[in-house]
C-alpha cells in the first residue's frame, strides 16, 4: 500500500506561529502614515486593530505563541492533510512527485480561517464587541463570520454588491453563522451613501467596501476592522499551513524541489512558504513560485512603490508592487486574485530575488483544474487553480527532462461556490485578459509621493 | 489539551465491507419477480446490475473483501474524522457525549461515493463502459459521476428537470468529473419521450427519471444501471463508515449508548449503525434512532408490504415500509428523504423492533442545524440535519436527567449545495408538512398483490 496522504495528529500540530521578519537578510521598509510621510507606530493603528495584532505586525521575535483557545478552534478541521497526488502524476505521466496541502477541510472552505479565529480571538481580548471588514467573493467574509461566531463577536461585511447578488451562497453561509452581510455601497456609512447619491444603481467595488468597513469601526468604539490578506500579522497566522506541511514532508521522507501557491494579497501562499524561506537563505537549492493572473499582474509587471491599500486612500502607505490603488480588475473569476497590490513581506522577498513569479491566462489555468479534478476528485476554487497549472507545467518539463522533482503546492481552497466559473469554462465563455502596459504606466502617476 | 477529532491513519482503514446479512437473527423476506411473484434469481437482475454487485446483494458471507483498487480511490477522503463535540455539548449545557462521523470531506461531500466507487469498480472488472442513474438533489449523480470518472467509464445521469433548473451546480459538478447529465424526462429514451408528448412541460419526477436510466442501461448492451441506496449491496459498502467509527469509539475508549442517522433510502445510517447490530443482538445496550421527515413518514406511519422501488413499477418487488410507489413528496428542502420506501434491512430490523425511528418536521430541524453549525462550524445538509435535531433533543434529555449519554451520529454530508433551504429557513420561509393518514391509507390500494 502507497500512503495518499499524511496527516499529523492533534498534538502534532504547531503552538507557534512563525515570523519571518526575524529571519529576514534585509530591512523592510517601513509602513508610512498617508498625511505626514514618516513610519507608522503602534498608536496610528489603535483606532481600527487591537494592540496584540499590531503587536504581532511588527515583532521581531521569530515565534509567537497561538493560544490555546486558537489552537483549541484550529482543531476543529487542523491539522489539514498532505496529499501525494499519485493519481494526478500518472495521468500527467510525469516523474515528477507532487504533493498538496489540503485547506478545503475548514467549515468555510479555505485556509482563511487560519487567520480569522486567530483576529476574532485577539479582539475578544481586548474587549472589542463588533468587527467590521470587506468581501469580494466571500471567501474571507465567510470565514471572519466563523471566527466572529465561535468567540461571541458581532461582525459586519460589506459585500461588494455585484457579488452579493451574483453570490448568495457566500452570503447566507455569513448569515449562517450569525454574522451581518450587507450589499456596498450601503446607506450604513457615510462613505457608502455618498455613492448611492452619485449612482444608486453602482456594481460597487472592493475599494469603497473597505471604506465603508474602515469607517464603521473607526466612527464606533466597541468596533474594530479586519482585514484577510497583506498585512504581516496575517501571513503570520497562516504560517500553520507551512508549519504542517513541513512536518509532513518529513514524515514522507521528502523535501520540496520547488514550492507554488496563488498569490491575490499574498497570505494564502505566503503561510506556506515562509517556513521553507530560511532554508532556501541557508543554501537549499528550493524554487518558490508565486502564481498569479495575467489580467492582474502583480509582482510580474508593476512597478515596486508606495501605495496605498485601498482605493480611496485611507490606508497607511505600504511599500509593494502594486497596479495603482485606482487599479479596476478585468472581470476574471479568481475574485481572489484580483488586488492591486501584494503583502508586503511578499514583495520585498521578490524585489530580493528569493521568490519568483508566474502569470497565467485564466483558460489554461481551468484546463488544469479539469485535469486536476478528474484525477484527484477535488474541484479547487479559481484562484486555486492558477498553482495548479503552474504545478502541471513543472511537472510536464520533468517529463521533457525526465528529473523527478518533488513540487509541492498550497491547495488553498474548493471551489463550490464558484461552480460557475467552471460553467464558463465548460460553455466556451471564458476569456483572457492581458492587463495592458499602458494602463499600468498611467496609475504611476496616481502613487502617493512619498 | 482535549482531542477535538479521532483521526485513523491509512493503514487502519477496513479492508472487508461488513454484511449484516451472516449476522441477523431472522430471515429477510425474499426480493419478488414483479412478474411472476416469485423470488428473484441472479439472472433476472443480471441486464441492469453486474454478476459480483448482484452476488453480494445475496451473499450469505459476513466480511467481503474491499478490493485494493477500491481502497485506493477511498484513501482520497478516508479515513474520516469522527469528532467530538465539545463546542456544541456545551452550548446545549449536556452531560451528554457527542461525537459525530464527519463524511463531507469526500470530494462530492457526502457518503454516497462509498458506494458510487465501488459500483463503478466492479462494472469496470465486468467490461461495462457505460453506467446510467438518476439523481434528485444531484448528491448521488454527482459522487457517480466522479466514481465513473476514476474508472473511465461513461456516466449518463437522468436529473429530474427541477432539480436541474433549480441546482445547476450539482450538475455542474457532475460535468466537471466528465458525467453527462440531462434533465429528465428527456428525448432520449421512450419513457421520456411518452411523458413529453404528454406534457413538455413538466418538471420531471425521481420516478420518471429512474425509469429513463434503467430503460437506457436496458435497451444498450455495453450499460449497466446503478442505484445509490436501498439495496443490499449500497448498504454493505457504507459500511466502511461503522466500521472506521467503531474503531476510532474504541481509541475515545467510549462505547455509544444512542446512535443516530437521517434515513431516506437508508444507505447513510446502515453503514453507520450495521457494524453495531450485533452488538445489541449479542445484549449491548444500544438505541439505535432513525430520523425520518414527517413530510415522509416511512418507517413511522406507512405500512410493511411488498411495493415497487419506482414509481412506474419496473423493478422487483422489496418487502419495506412503503407510502406507496405512486408517492408524491411534499416539497420539503431535504431531498434525499424524499424516497417512499426504505431499505429493507432497516425495515426487517425496524419490524423486529431491534431500531427505532423518529419523524420531525423542517423548521425545528433547521433549528438544531443552526445550533450546530454556530457551534461546531460545519454547514450540514438538510438530511443530516434531522439527525442533528434527534441528538440534540436527546443531549437536552440527558440535561434534564443529568445522565452523561455517548450520542454518536453520522454527519452525511455538508449543505454547500442546499443553502437556499437555510436562506428560506433565515426568511421565514420554511413551511412544515404532515404527510395525510387518508394518504396512506388510499396508497394500500396500489401495492402490487404478491
Amino acid at each position: 500500500m502507497q500512503a495518499t496522504k499524511i496527516q499529523l495528529d492533534e498534538k502534532q500540530m504547531p503552538t507557534q506561529w512563525y515570523n519571518i521578519l526575524a529571519d529576514l537578510p534585509f530591512q523592510m521598509p517601513p509602513v508610512l502614515h498617508p498625511a505626514t510621510g514618516k513610519p507608522v507606530v503602534p498608536d496610528d493603528l489603535a483606532p481600527i486593530f487591537p494592540m496584540e495584532l499590531i503587536k504581532q505586525e511588527m515583532s521581531p521575535e521569530r515565534w509567537i505563541d497561538i493560544p490555546e483557545e486558537v489552537q483549541d478552534v484550529y482543531r476543529l478541521w487542523r491539522p489539514t492533510p498532505l496529499y501525494r497526488a499519485r493519481r494526478w502524476e500518472k495521468a500527467l505521466d510525469t516523474p515528477a512527485k507532487i504533493y498538496y496541502k489540503w485547506e478545503g477541510v475548514s467549515p468555510p472552505g479555505s485556509h482563511k480561517p487560519n487567520t480569522a479565529v486567530a483576529q476574532a480571538y485577539f479582539n475578544k481580548q481586548e474587549g472589542v464587541k463588533r468587527i467590521t471588514t470587506e468581501t469580494g467573493a466571500g471567501q474571507w467574509g465567510s470565514a471572519l463570520a466563523f471566527g466572529c461566531d465561535l468567540f461571541g463577536i458581532e461582525c459586519k461585511v460589506y459585500m461588494v454588491r455585484v457579488s452579493y447578488e451574483q453570490k448568495p451562497y457566500r452570503r447566507i453561509m455569513m448569515e449562517t453563522w450569525g454574522a451581518k452581510c450587507v450589499p456596498s455601497p450601503s446607506p450604513d456609512t457615510k462613505a457608502g451613501q455618498a455613492v448611492l447619491a452619485q449612482d444608486p444603481d453602482t456594481p460597487g467595488s472592493l475599494g469603497i467596501a473597505i471604506s465603508e468597513a474602515v469607517e464603521d469601526a473607526a466612527t464606533h468604539d466597541d468596533t474594530k476592522y479586519s482585514l484577510g490578506s497583506v498585512l504581516n500579522h496575517v501571513l503570520l497566522h497562516q504560517t500553520v499551513v507551512g508549519l504542517e506541511a513541513k512536518k509532513q514532508l518529513e514524515i514522507a521522507g521528502d523535501y520540496p524541489d520547488i514550492l507554488v501557491g496563488c498569490i491575490g494579497g499574498g497570505s494564502n501562499f505566503a503561510g506556506f512558504f515562509l517556513p521553507f524561506v530560511k532554508d532556501k537563505l541557508d543554501g537549499k537549492p528550493l524554487r518558490i513560485i508565486c502564481a498569479e493572473p495575467q489580467a492582474c499582474p502583480t509582482l510580474t509587471k508593476a512597478p515596486y512603490a508606495y501605495d496605498f491599500g485601498d482605493v480611496a486612500g485611507l490606508t497607511p502607505l505600504l511599500k509593494m508592487y502594486t497596479l495603482g490603488h485606482t487599479f479596476v480588475p478585468p472581470p476574471i473569476h479568481a475574485g481572489g486574485l484580483r488586488y492591486h497590490g501584494m503583502a508586503p513581506i511578499i514583495c520585498a522577498l521578490y524585489n530580493h530575488k528569493i521568490i519568483e513569479a508566474v502569470a497565467l491566462h485564466q483558460m489554461a489555468v481551468f484546463d488544469a483544474a479539469i485535469s486536476f479534478a478528474r484525477t484527484e476528485g477535488f474541484i479547487v476554487a479559481p484562484e486555486t487553480a492558477h498553482a495548479v497549472k503552474v504545478v502541471m507545467d513543472e511537472a510536464l518539463k520533468c517529463k521533457e527532462s525526465g528529473e523527478a522533482k518533488t513540487i509541492v503546492f498550497n491547495n488553498s481552497g474548493h471551489g463550490h461556490f464558484d461552480l460557475a466559473a467552471y460553467e464558463a469554462y465548460f460553455a466556451g465563455k471564458l476569456k483572457d485578459y492581458t492587463y495592458p502596459e499602458e494602463k499600468i504606466k498611467e496609475a504611476l502617476k496616481d502613487l502617493p509621493k512619498v
